[in-house]
């Protein structure tokens, strides 16, 4: 891409573009995750190498290194190690992920579970897990070991909560919201904030990317829940609709059935049968506005994202990339009016 | 129970003897895990506080505060921190290797995935597991989130190589050995190197005590194997020959097999009917003098553990008490002759 003289202000949509500043870095990253399965027993090494070859856009390292920015041959070897951090935590939960859900597919490959068993499957994500927290305590301070295990426990609650409401027709909205919290922004949150305290920011500009990464990771969620429901064409594998015939109610649905679009006995007979009339749901959706309703839930959580750097835009050098982020979640959305 | 002159050297045979120089430090320990469900996010504090309930003998907890003699105001504190990072993750791996054994009962009450369905039991051991670790990062240094993430990686590669050697009817003696140090001897390991650091004894004691705790670890884990076969009237609710019949094979079968007394195929056979013709079983350990090869083993590594304990009984001042407890693995073990 040749530079313009507004090249400063031009901003790129496709995600490659956004993430080119860390380029080296992601690189340098891949290269210290292939060598990670060496550091694992030898027994669990082949599973390990296999997780680690099917990754998805890393969107949680690219929080931490936006995060830390400016990358220095100093800072660089720490934000790589707490990139890997969140991402092999990111990665145990999804190995567990896909157990709970029986999924047997994940970035069109087999999941672990329906590799090795669920069996060896719950342990591959513990010794993750376990190799998560050994890296994090391979820093000079406890600080990346707290924050990773005490997100880590709340992703788990997150999870947890969501395993007991799935089919619970009465879910209610805070309860989502509790739920997406804790599952997916928590995560988000603590990579902006390894990021920003690793480079020695200000508790105030720490605070901020933290803030900045939770309102983001509850965005992204959204916007997930609702590509899920109206059809990504890039989700090969994963069937449309999945999420509701298995009882698991998202943003759409409650807000259909909070404005009585939808029964509790409707959904519970969708979930009993497994079947569904997915354009009539759509056409639901579309004629109660609804969907615009999700929009506007979305993007308060954004503008209250980029609300949080704005704030901190004086010290906080990497601002602009994040705020290129945010800026390409919301596109994404924007795709599903 | 009266002191004589000769209390020194008596050896009380009962575990709550052994126990009682270090009963006012599990009492703390109970009082601060019984408040560790507090920490815990509002929708996995039931679970925790459930499993926290039913507890079993605690025995690592009882290294750390063996290993960390003499208990003093000032690290009484610390040692219950630890005992309970130790009691969390075996907490943890408890509730995970019921989901993989399809378990329904420990300690006589439900497992967790009896009770909540796998998905939950997943997730809770997860969220054990992260406490656990949150925990250890409460330390003022990275060292015991070091030693318990590693040791915890450690566990996970030994049940994962137990769980791809199930049924594998030439599973070799030294795989089963890896077996043990790793699923077993790592968490008593790690608990005798924690209390030990943690008292500031010097490298060469706190060696000797991480010495003695993979040892001690390694032989209980063949006592409770040959207990599970031979078959133990306090193990209620657990099926008499359960290991063999799924296909999990220790070390007197081991031995059998080795040594032409039971042929692969004939394993083979128990473990596809799920029969198998116990008191026939029974009789060819006997008569294969296969049970006191058992013992010898056994004995080498108990003999081992407390070699090493004696090699430093001049600076290491809970030695006697190690070597109780070490006494009362060899007479739960003598019962099985």
């Amino acid at each position: 891409m040749l530079a313009t003289t507004d090249s400063k202000h031009s901003k790129p949509t496709g995600f490659d573009d956004i993430i080119a500043p860390v380029e080296a870095s992601l690189h340098a990253l891949t290269a210290f995750l292939d060598n990670q399965s060496n550091e694992f027993e030898t027994e669990v090494r082949e599973m390990v190498a296999y997780c680690l070859k099917n990754q998805g856009k890393r969107i949680r390292p690219v929080l931490v290194f936006f995060s830390g920015w400016p990358i220095t041959t100093e800072n660089q070897d720490l934000l790589v190690r707490a990139s890997a951090v969140v991402e092999l935590v990111h990665l145990a939960t999804l190995v567990h992920d896909d157990i709970l859900d029986d999924a047997t597919i994940r970035h069109n490959s087999d999941t672990a579970s329906a590799r090795w068993g669920n069996a060896a499957a719950v342990l591959l994500g513990d010794a993750l897990f376990s190799q998560a927290l050994k890296l994090a305590s391979d820093f000079p301070t406890v600080e990346v070991c707290r924050a990773v295990s005490l997100a880590t426990r709340r992703v788990c609650a997150g999870e947890i909560r969501q395993t007991f409401e799935r089919g619970n027709a009465n879910f209610a909205l805070d309860e989502y919201f509790r739920v997406i919290e804790l599952k997916t922004a928590e995560l988000f949150k603590v990579s902006c904030f390894l990021g920003a305290h690793l480079n020695g920011y200000s508790e105030t500009a720490v605070n901020a990317a933290a803030e900045f990464g939770r309102r983001l990771g509850i965005a992204y969620q959204i916007y997930d829940d609702l590509a899920d429901i109206l059809g990504d064409e890039k989700k090969i594998g994963k069937t449309l609709g999945t999420d509701l015939a298995s009882g698991k109610y998202t943003l759409p649905t409650l807000l259909l059935l909070q404005d009585g679009h939808i029964s509790s006995k409707e959904l519970l007979e969708i979930k009993q049968s497994g079947k569904f009339d997915h354009e009539h749901f759509l056409g639901q959706l579309r004629d109660s506005g609804i969907i615009e309703r999700v929009h506007e839930i979305f993007l308060k959580e954004i503008d209250a994202a980029e609300a949080a750097i704005i704030s901190v835009q004086d010290e906080f050098q990497a601002g602009e990339y994040l705020l290129r982020l945010s800026e390409f979640v919301r596109l994404q959305m924007a795709r599903y009016s």
